[in-house]
């Protein structure tokens, strides 16, 4: 049955709404597929829907294909699992918590690890019935703090995820590599350009996880990746260190005056002019800046940690979340931030601007104090023999030639710093660049974190119990939808790929007279039988200009026009997408047609 | 692709699970179609998802062809609308409500009306883009109170819900039809026999609105029907009242002594003891009954309400709550309960066991006293002119002739009493008998109800702004699934209608001779390219005993066993109902199974 626009529950905007940021959220509204319902969630239009069913149907497809078996799991959970799992606390914020009437715990499930587990844990009990991968295709909540872009960061959003469960990890790497090549091929019949980057788990908990990210200047996540084939999350990238190097022979370190130098711009200008080096001036790279963060452990739990960065690199709070949750082993997700004065206050030893590595490193002794008790971190690049102007821990002075390893020693090493453009790959394969992008999927090999909390154990092959190795893998579905959509527009509308878009073709009446509506009445009888999926513009009363906006607007890639040339027999098909146009005889259309969707 | 138990995510269960209360449930959580979460709350295994998507087909495809279109609303939604309908208030502890980061209240939709209107409001402006119907199948939540008997009362559950949005009640009256037709053929399709019952509306708020009633043993609902074609929800049985009567020439009221006679048969005792009737003896029929209830109110609010009603009726609170909201224009529902003793000590004027028509009438005059302020109903059967025996609100004395409308007054009727077999049907179509279904379906007549409180109005063909008339239906889509399991099956298992079964023919290899597992792979090849949907028992250790146990408890209709004749040239044809079996040769099977298929 044709879509008709006499009739369709649509109504197109010629505005963008106002709340709309990117022009898939602006074009999705305004074409009448998704209307807002609150913030970050979305009510899906007949439009929507039917384009949201062939994202779907493409997953669905992919995934059977692997072999993975099709379930559904309730969004409503009880908190037990995620308790289990250490997850009701870890998501902090993001989690949607509620009370049913007897004051029990429940959940809007953000994924389901947890319910997955203990399903296989029901069901199975053998190494003869894994490997098992199952999937659902779900509607999912997060509690995002910025719900933004429309549907690329929603609050309620579809997803489909996937779980495989095997007796070891050579089942878990069969399963992983299956879901990856899955996944290239659903974002290849998505029509969406996937890079894949090497990711941090972050609270999935996973020994190694890597992102599918869909290159675009509107994206949150900031990646890079180097001509000779790296490309990594900026979270997962390790810093190329040089190698530890002999202090001996370097000279003794010794505390200088260096007044009104609270910055490395400032101590970097009075060095070169009072303490000048004869090889070369000081620049920022030949000083350590010695932050202190404040961090909010998964408890919930309140800590000060110092991290020491050389003098010329700017602190990625993002990355030392994840670097410093590995290095403090707190088994999840943490929030950095800066000291403010307040945190400072408690550190009387502290001088603010001038602080030390050791942090209340003493001038005379040159000796490492710990009694502030703050854990000490630095940067790959501060290895030992590496040799550093850095605070005195008095105002106005710092040390000079004080040497990592030497005079000062640290109780672990972060990722901590941003990284640029011409940093180099650590794989050796070159300079990297950077570009952003949306998350479209995420494979992880999650081993046995899940498996081992919620206990779930097969017996092996010889009687013995052990533990399951799980992997899982997400692919956004309504955010794959905006996604394409963002990157398949012009400034008149949205230009649908073939395979996803609402109807094949989008006829258009254009004229008044009933020849002409009948006439295309006719032709949409036609291309139904055909087996075309059709879009039929017969409202009565709407002029043509009206119309070819619309079809525009709504992005049908193809659009037929019965107009004009109607009663000499020819109508116009127009590429949407080149806006293209040539005239056909009435009785080619089908044939015409048919050619068109094949190419 | 064949559904291989070898693989298939599945482990059938000898034992039925303990928190089961009815078949449906027992048998399909031990077939693994479906496990419990939470209470009330389920996840569903591969073949259960499978016969959900073929329930949820006849749905769509029955609502597509009345022209309905298909939306998806989100599951989360913000107070606001809620509360403008004053829902978030009405659905009490049912609704189950939370807040986001920003402590902003939102809610899981039980049902969707606020969030129709709002989109149409915000989408259409004129008669002319009306009559329109959407509808969607989704998710909804309600927090029961005692989730029970697995799906069919659950707390998440799926529901096609849809709204029609027309400019007049004619327009109204189309949808309602359309939708009642589409119901009466989607459960002909889902083989449930379904009743249609008048009902009433409860918190939708409707003015009128009709039932799809599966009649079962096990149905929560009690309905009652006569031999000449009423049915009704009990709360919808209007009561048949005698004619108002001439007062005139009855006997005056006098108060008698009736020691020790606080009950309906303890009175009618010492009235045929002490005050004999010339007629005919005293029954409780002759007896009204004065009884103090308590009103919990929308707002919630507590009220005190007294209702009479004859000495032979008992009450039925639930029909009470509805014909009392009506009565007293709350605009929702109401909670009712008989006041206990703590209740009745702020009327030290009422004399308990002994109250009479106007609460305080006195003793003395016989006129009614007003000073409690408790407004007083009566059952329709206190007719003008009827007379009564009942409470002289003095320890141990009654009154007696006391008539309805001469010597007491009241300030409504309402539908107070039980509606027993034998009552008269409403419509005069003979005598009620009762018996109990599950709601399948509701279709209301919403009128203008939620229009009014959300500002949906258009411009109708005068320029003149008009609310929209609504009607909003519902189908269980879950607990239909329920249902059918409910009625389809046998000590052994499941029955599945053929058109709902996970799939076609269930083909059991059932023998350990390779030959035989290659023969029946041949068959089921065989039976794929014939266009067949197989579920293949390819079990290889499995014995033939437990694949024919599971084959009975997966319940799909026909069964084909390759076995022992194989090697003989025949196989086995079952049939799962009657477990009737035939042999037939091999080269015949896809041809007599299309024609098994056909009948």
């Amino acid at each position: 049955m044709a879509i008709r626009l006499s009739s369709l529950f649509l109504r197109t905007l010629r505005e963008n709404p106002v709340d709309a940021d990117v022009d898939s959220h602006k074009l999705l509204v305004r074409a009448g597929y998704i209307r807002r319902a609150a913030p970050g969630i979305y009510s899906w239009l007949p439009l929507g829907l039917r384009v949201l069913n062939k994202v779907e149907t493409i997953v669905r497809e992919e995934m059977d294909a692997i072999g993975a078996q099709e379930v559904h799991f309730p969004a409503l959970l009880p908190r037990e699992p995620y308790e289990t799992s250490n997850r009701w606390t870890e998501y902090g914020d993001n989690l949607f918590r509620l009370k049913d009437r007897k004051d029990a715990d429940y959940l809007l499930a953000p994924t389901h690890e947890e319910m997955f587990t203990l399903l296989v844990k029901d069901m199975y009990s053998s190494y003869k019935d894994l490997p098992v991968t199952l999937y659902q295709i779900q509607t999912k909540y997060r509690d995002e703090a910025r719900p933004r872009a429309g549907l690329l960061r929603g609050r309620e959003f579809i997803m489909k995820d996937s779980y495989s469960f095997t007796v070891d990890e050579a089942g878990l790497e069969d399963a992983y590599q299956a879901h990856r090549a899955a996944y290239q091929r659903i974002f290849s019949r998505l029509g969406l350009e996937t890079v894949i980057v090497q990711a941090q788990s972050g609270a999935m908990g996973g020994s190694r996880s890597e992102e599918f990210l869909h290159p675009t200047p509107i994206g949150e996540d900031t990646f890079v990746r180097s001509d000779g084939g790296y490309a990594a999350n900026v979270e997962a990238v390790t810093t190329v260190a040089p190698d530890p190097m002999d202090a001996e022979g370097l000279p003794t370190a010794h505390v200088e005056e260096t007044p009104d130098s609270p910055t490395i711009d400032t101590l970097v200008a009075q060095a070169n002019a009072l303490h000048p080096r004869e090889s070369a001036p000081w620049t920022a790279g030949d000083t350590l800046k010695n932050l202190l963060v404040t961090v909010v452990l998964p408890t919930g739990e309140k800590q000060m940690v110092a991290v020491g960065i050389p003098g010329d690199r700017s602190v990625d709070l993002k990355r030392l979340e994840v670097s410093l949750a590995d290095a403090l082993e707190v088994g999840g997700e943490i929030e950095v931030n800066q000291a403010d004065d307040a945190d400072l206050r408690s550190y009387p030893m502290l001088v603010k601007g001038y602080i030390g590595p050791g942090l209340s490193l003493d001038a005379q002794t040159l000796g490492a104090d710990s009694t502030t008790g703050i854990p000490y971190f630095v940067d790959p690049r501060v290895v030992a023999g590496s040799s550093w102007i850095t605070g005195a821990n008095l105002q106005g002075r710092h040390v000079f030639d004080l040497v990592a390893g030497r005079d000062f020693s640290w109780d672990g090493v972060v990722e901590a710093c941003e990284v640029r453009a011409g940093d180099p790959a650590p794989d050796g394969s070159g300079p990297l660049k950077t570009a952003r992008g949306i998350e479209m999927g995420h494979i992880f090999a999650l081993g046995r974190k899940y498996a081992d909390a919620l206990g779930l154990k097969v017996l092996d092959s010889n009687g013995k119990l052990v533990t399951v190795t799980m992997g899982s893998y997400g692919v956004g579905v309504t955010r794959a939808l905006a996604a394409i959509a963002e990157s398949n527009h012009d400034e008149r509308g949205l230009i649908w790929p073939r395979n996803l878009a609402p109807a094949d073709v989008h006829v258009v009446a254009a004229g008044k007279g009933e020849e002409i509506l009948e006439g295309a009445e006719s032709i949409v009888g036609q291309l139904e039988s055909a087996g075309f999926e059709v879009i039929f513009d017969d409202r009565p009363k709407t002029s043509p200009g009206v119309k070819f906006g619309d079809a525009e607007l709504l992005g049908v890639p193809t659009v037929l026009v019965v107009g004009r040339g109607y009663k000499d027999g020819t109508v116009e098909i127009k590429d949407r997408a080149s806006g293209e146009s040539r005239e056909v005889g009435i009785s080619s259309v089908v044939e015409e047609l048919t050619r068109e969707m094949g190419s």
